[in-house]
């Protein structure tokens, strides 16, 4: 699959998307519970944003590879698009401008799309908030950009530092964005609810005043590690002045 | 007129606004259609920032230029201010400083200013926020400024990557800052107005559901272009295959 | 004192800490405020800044220096906190991992802290904000951390450029997070109540129209510094032209 | 593949490498060359720069993912490591810390590996510009690592943006660094040839004084695209003004 | 003139330059130097580097404004360019891709351009040095460029944060990059020799132990500015305790 | 001495320096050996860069604080410094204006001084490498600064990130700078030969092809840790496979 990654000036058509219901419970999951519950992977670099606060969104990843300063492929991507998928753009080298905005977004919103992730820069933010359109992006620039040079629509792409193949989960929300591949969205989905789960029981006892010290009994291992326990910064100065 | 950029120790008093009717239809536009509609010129960097978010302005420059972690030239500034103007800052050097807090935004809104475009940081954001004086900005920064060097007012400036004349109109919103020249006002409404109504025409064929590929006929060029569709990535690797 | 900063592997239990009044009324000043009224000093860098809006905090520091990418000595730090205080965290090199969640806040939340202010990342930040717990960070980043090496708890730290000893005042507020010694802390209070006096009243009489320039009397000394009116930038561009 | 990326806690002994003659070859081709020759793909973040300067390498990758502040990984890696290898290594998070330096650079020159690619911090670079050991990496920094948490070897991993598997192979110089498929090596290497046959003849033609405008017979596109010359400044701005 | 930044699709094909003499003499003068001579003004933005160390250059500026990720009009610029020119080559919105390499710089050089002042990226940078083509730019990346969209030649662009016309003179050296209007040449010059002399007047008395304090005086304006001498920290520590 | 750190206005003329022996040793130690051996603090932010290549110097401390954009206490400080010492200067806010070149280098080299380090810009580089005066700081920017605003001399400062005492000991080079305290000079001087001397030890055994994993006896703490070998990447593809 690698042969393909970063392939330019293809489309393609179909590829296998998750099961709905798993893309839906791991909606219910924020970004942190499952990048922890898959073993700590997935997460695209925190430079990637939201445009909107307090929201979250999963979906099936529509794939597209653009130039710099080109939003061609967009259109070509729009076509591609199926209710419940997520739009997710890398650009060909590091790019802020603008490619996306309203309409683009009105295109999108036709299809049933729930949102776009994009390594590069959107527009029209505010209108963007009052159409409900989610958006996670490396920058907000009202620079626009052409439609000359081609890129690619479905191909595996490098997303802001993570793999992502066409039919992938994305799950977004206010901590950032978080691939599952779309073969073990199951183990996610069921390594997210067993984590959650834990989660709730300790949150509970952390509520009613438990110590994390001792939830997880942590005081004999970091004793063995060496810390130690002074009553006030005299008493260590007393002693490190006694050693040297 | 560009002898006269970075010139230190004057105030000039007067010079011609643009009409105000053409000043509020700009406000009526966004940052990023205007932008598009002059030909894609006059954006400040995009590391200019609303500290609120959802509102826009449009106003007439009265500029400033100042030295690095020193205020003084606001005060000066104030007084040359009308109305409907919008105070435009560059700095003679980089610096994050706050310049800018709630007790010159009182004396700005007591003039009827509109706003402030300002290449440096601001504080006291949550009282300005309160008052519904609206500001844009490189950084927010408690860090306060002295008063001790020589700037100038309403001489031409580079503000955030910008040449910006005084009289010049400048348009702010959610997607970054945009300036109009003064002369070129009535050309800018007409162009923005344009574009605004096609835009509308675009969205309601796009909220339908027809693909931009087919609004704007781009599948014969993209097709020229050398653009290829596959069922599947199997269909494209095995091509690939094949053809080493 | 300096021998004790960046110290590893030690807890300290006990220190004192501000009067409670002098804490409160502190939290009444904003940032900008104090910072200025206690002559310009123990500003955090402003990189730090708030997961939510709107809001400031005022409590007596509990200090935490962790390692790289590990949490541990959270669970550490949890332990040593009293209702009214804010827990300060600094990493022996930068990192901008998620630190800190929403079980961390949970535990600190039940032990009556106020907030957390992180020179590194954090996550889980909308349920942050639903519980009402504040923080300032460097980052949001949903990358876990692992708890395997030492720190240290309640030993100065250089938290994002600024010297914080347990006991030490912090206040955070939209605009960043200053530091107020403890042992200042009545000078800070007294200081900051005078200044906030005098912005008040200035605040009247620049609402009421009047100048700063005439409020602060800084017409002669722009002049002696060599302060020049035109009016216009015809004139000055004639007079530049003459004397070339 | 992709279900390999980012596994933990496990070392890959045997991976197939590429003819040495042909990573020979690339060596001789700039990364700039190779880039464009494999179809502008496989160029890693160009944050990533060279501690040396006027020095170029290829080799075959060896991969190491790495905790954040920890260089555990670096000692296992290097038993993998082969006369003509050079060791690629990704961080599970962001970190510029100092993992590497001379003792492990000794370690490596004793293997007969070629040089580091890094995404994080490396020191000691004076001495290791003195041994002659190649280094690129995002950061100099002199902070050191601990050895508690595992990563892996000889996985796949994404470093600086790039998916790389070992036995990959790696171009750097002073231009950054790329990455080369080791079953697409025959194709780079016959495409870099070309371009650089090419590039030579062109390379005679305008050192003669012969310009692109001709060798590439672009006057007819940019005319088509509507590109006008203009004696002067003044008739440009003649012309602007009579079509306001 | 300002009607005319940032135009789209022309080239000015005649504009007068600086006399020879005094751009030669301005080369014999560090940047820094002229910056200052000159008030302060005309300096680009530091993030514009030289890729080679310890050289500088002066020339007459021929512009360049490019699209994003394209150098088709780098082309069409070298046509336009004169023995002792500096092509100085500013993006529509930010960029950092590689447009310059070794073969533009071959044309340029057979044209006798003494160099080129970059506000995005270069590659090919060995090769660079070894030509002895001086090059300033924001960054080096091998990343290729496309040759689609139409930019201009010889319109006043704003490069790096400062406005340059054609026929401006541009000097680089280590410390950056500084402009001078072609009409301010003569008086540029004239103030640059003076302070050049000023500077090695005090440059013989420092080197022989004079101090600047009294050199230029400065003890009595900083004692009435309220500068306080102590004898030790204690001392200072003794009068702080006292006064609080 | 907290109370001290950011005190303005003040000079301080005496303070004890450390033994010129140990201070002469230091500086045959690198700067991360350093770090190292006194338990990994002191290092300064990595953003502080030398102007100069493969060069170290060790020398006593002389603080300075200055104002952003003002160099004025610059020349008090020459006059506190005396052969051996190195100038620590730390800004009032973030700042990268050029305050230092080769009038004042010239006379603190006839000083004895040692160097400089700069938490901000410094220009004239190229004539402060040919002077042998050696420089680290934050940025290149030849933007001049003024004289108006009083800092301080000698008081205690926070330079990039660390606490600097006056009569601490500063190292510098190629990886950076880092302070060692006055009254823990011998300890440093002490642990860093005992680290030289093992480092010494194991890279002759690293050199003769000795494994890191043996000498460090490493391997059964990895397996310990769970730490797999396998022989091809199919090897682990099949197991995580059969898992599933």
């Amino acid at each position: 699959m690698s042969r393909l990654l970063d392939r330019t000036g293809v489309v393609i058509r179909n590829f296998p998307r998750a099961d709905a219901a798993l893309i839906e419970e791991l909606g219910t999951h924020g970004v942190a519970t499952i990048h922890e519950a898959q073993g700590r992977k997935g997460l695209l670099d925190p430079a990637i944003r939201p445009i909107q606060q307090d929201h979250g969104i999963s979906g099936s990843a529509v794939t597209a590879l653009v130039a710099p300063g080109d939003n061609w492929m967009f259109h070509v991507a729009v076509e591609q698009c199926r209710p419940g998928d997520v739009l997710v753009v890398a650009t060909r080298s590091p790019c802020i401008d603008g490619y996306f905005g309203d309409l683009l977004a009105t295109s999108l919103q036709a299809r049933g799309v729930r949102g776009l992730v994009m390594d590069a820069g959107v527009r029209d933010t505010r209108t963007l908030r009052e159409m409900g359109f989610a958006v996670w992006s490396r920058a907000v620039h009202a620079q626009g950009t052409v439609k000359e040079t081609l890129g690619s629509v479905n191909v595996p792409v490098i997303c802001a530092g993570q793999w992502i193949n066409p039919g992938d989960i994305v799950i977004a929300d206010d901590d950032g964005v978080v691939v599952v591949r779309r073969e073990e969205a199951s183990f996610a989905v069921e390594a997210s609810r067993k984590r959650a789960a834990a989660e709730e029981q300790k949150r509970v006892r952390l509520a009613n005043g438990e110590l994390g010290l001792d939830i997880y009994n942590m005081r004999p291992r970091l004793a063995e590690k060496g810390l130690k326990y002074y009553d006030s910064l005299q008493d260590l100065e007393g002693e490190a002045e006694g050693s040297t």
